[in-house]
């Protein structure tokens, strides 16, 4: 049996005990972890070092060192999070449902917990702990998979997440880490059906697309978010300026921000000219299609690549069209499905947008930046789900449950 | 680009217009279905009997030819079952939940498609109208693929469909049959990601496993049911009687009949003996260990093969057990998380069994015989889950809806 074999068994092992953990023995789990972290923080720092240098030996981008670090304050926070993850409500053991069948039998709809998780992701040695922390507080074991970059910080704070766990009353390989890193080894674990429930991949889309390639077990899938906002006809222009610049820079990096603009041609001739300058004057590089570059030339022309393109950066591509079903035909094709938005006066525009236009959340006279588990109110988030199974949207602790029906009967049998 | 694609391409566009057909449309179109496959029984039959020719050819097994074989009895029936289904309330555009933010951004969650379903189904053509229905009512598209044992039935049907649909008010490549029925093509259809956003497999294990493994698309899984019945020490003889041989003999070819019998020893001292003379006279083979073959030496003794066996047939495995741990012990190991159940008068065991069974129907003093989608009253099934993500067990209209936040804002942008 290989080691990666190994884990499998014995995360497997520690979620049938996972399964039936009480809320106080989780949340005393979590305290445990928190302040463990804190007590081990110096040799994870050191260990954080040990990965700094090899990344710069291997002159990885400032980008993903700046991921890959952490400090003092960095380690606090990650602290305090699992402490705000003891006041949430045990999503395990709810009770969904209920009815009688027709012969009298009872039966309840039951949250449960999935099982095992597998958590394949990269840099972030913080996700490490979130997403273990988030996998046992709804009942799971979780088998992690991060990269070789972070590995002696990753191995550093499963160490501290055990040491926890064994003065606790959950299973020490509640949370296990595989630290060999090789693709080879992952693609093993991808297929270990046996094994693990889900795999959660979390990073780049280069990432989860290889996750869904080679993966046979199911995958909770994010994706990235190439949103958009679409500025109607009446729409009010003043609202109209502060919802796009939010929607672009407020935060230019995140999957929730705008990456096209699309504008009813009426509006566009009473309004765009003061857009376009109010977006020049916040440093945004704008590429438009003719009727943009019409009132400004000196507009890069907008290509099938731009309406494709997840910028992640302060570059907003701008198009100009004749009615609302043009924008959500647009929306319908280059769109991920992850945050779309209008602004309106117009109710019949407003109804016909959220109806029509198919992504995960869909805004009327607000920003995208909104698309958020904290946001929604679910005061946990694994993640933004782009596809449509299981879970769509922001993914807080109920993504991470699974039901069951229990049946209570009096003897009734099938005739 | 191949024909596979432009099927694709047709059903992707298809969905578009389904996501907001009314349900009017949508049982409009159901109505004229159910009436155009009467009309077109005659083409129906020849076709069928063209299958039926080549199975005989084939030297396909009787089991086999009876699942392809058609008459106007069965599409009466398969006729009826539309209608059936124009009773049921319309699972789309259902307000699931709805709150506020924090910023009285209004957010409600609604129901809504998955979009294109693509069914990958064993010889039998009933499943061409039935599945092709379920996923018009939830307004999805769908992209069939049926064997070739039954390509010509599969072929006249569809054509009868989309006869039907052409006269409706939903699009008619809302259903599309592929009618190339090679293995590679099939390959190729698991991967089409962009135009496909589930895959319901159904029929064997073996066809289930081969679209998990092959698939980059999420699918819906349905699995074997390897299902027990725990008679506990405390069980009514009377009771465990009659469930046990309700579970076993009532209908054995089916997933939710029992394989495997586990009875506390007490109980078993008891009354083993009877049960077994039961058993017997119904014409049950039964596997023992070697406490049952102890009173009965005659009986075949079992391995390890028979509790990992789905007979789904006249054959019961029984295991003498100290315990009701032992029995979950049993079931977690060696059951596939479909149906499981426990007699017992102990309300403490019950708990235990109900809460740490892990399987998507856990019952108490009833029969396994009840999992299906008609006796838990959803009107339909699409077949029962036994995994863990989007649905488990029995699945509805429900399990083909996906659903979407729709925010409703003043203006709002985040700070």
């Amino acid at each position: 049996m290989s080691l990666l074999e190994q884990l499998g068994q014995q995360v497997k092992r520690a979620s049938v005990h996972l399964s039936s953990a009480s809320a106080k023995d989780k949340n005393d789990a979590l305290k445990l972890i928190a302040e463990q972290i804190i007590v081990d923080q110096e040799l994870i720092l050191e260990a954080n070092l040990k990965d700094l240098k090899q990344a710069e030996i291997k002159q990885i981008s400032t980008a993903v060192m700046d991921r890959i670090r952490l400090s003092s304050d960095r380690i606090e926070t990650i602290s305090n999070g699992l402490l705000d993850l003891v006041e949430l409500d045990d999503p395990i053991g709810q009770t969904l449902d209920s009815w009688s069948l027709e012969n009298e039998i009872k039966l309840r709809k039951v949250s449960v917990p999935i099982g095992v998780v597998g958590i394949i992701y990269e840099a972030r040695p913080n996700v490490t702990v979130d997403a273990a922390a988030l996998c046992l507080k709804a009942g799971n074991a979780v088998l992690l998979r991060g990269s070789s970059s972070a590995i002696h910080s990753n191995t550093a704070i499963v160490r501290s997440i055990r040491t926890a766990l064994a003065s606790s009353n959950l299973p020490v390989d509640s949370v296990q880490l595989l630290e060999d890193t090789s693709r080879e080894t992952a693609e093993q674990m991808f297929k270990m059906n046996e094994y693990i429930d889900v795999l959660v991949p979390r990073g780049s889309q280069n990432l989860i697309d290889v996750v869904i390639a080679k993966s046979t077990i199911p995958v909770l899938e994010t994706g990235a978010g190439n949103c958009h906002m679409y500025v109607d006809q009446s729409a009010d222009p003043e609202m109209a300026f502060q919802l796009v610049i939010n929607a672009k820079t407020q935060r230019p990096s995140v999957c929730n921000a705008i990456e096209t603009l699309l504008i009813h041609e009426e509006w566009f001739n009473r309004h765009g000219k003061a857009l376009i300058q109010i977006l020049k004057d916040k440093q945004v590089d704008i590429r438009g299609d003719q009727t943009v570059r019409s009132i400004d030339p000196t507009i890069q022309e907008a290509t099938d690549v731009d309406w494709e393109t997840e910028y992640l950066d302060m570059i907003l591509a701008v198009k100009v069209v004749q009615t609302v079903d043009e924008a959500i035909s647009h929306i319908n094709l280059y769109g991920t499905s992850h945050s779309e938005a209008i602004v309106t006066e117009s109710n019949e525009n407003k109804v016909k947008f959220l109806n029509q236009v198919d992504a995960a959340c869909v805004y009327h006279n607000a920003s995208t930046r909104f698309t958020d588990g904290f946001e929604f109110g679910f005061g946990a988030e694994i993640g933004i789900s782009t596809q449509k199974l299981h879970a769509r949207g922001p993914m807080g602790l109920e993504a991470l449950t699974s039901t069951k029906y229990q049946l209570s009967g009096t003897g009734q049998y099938k005739k």
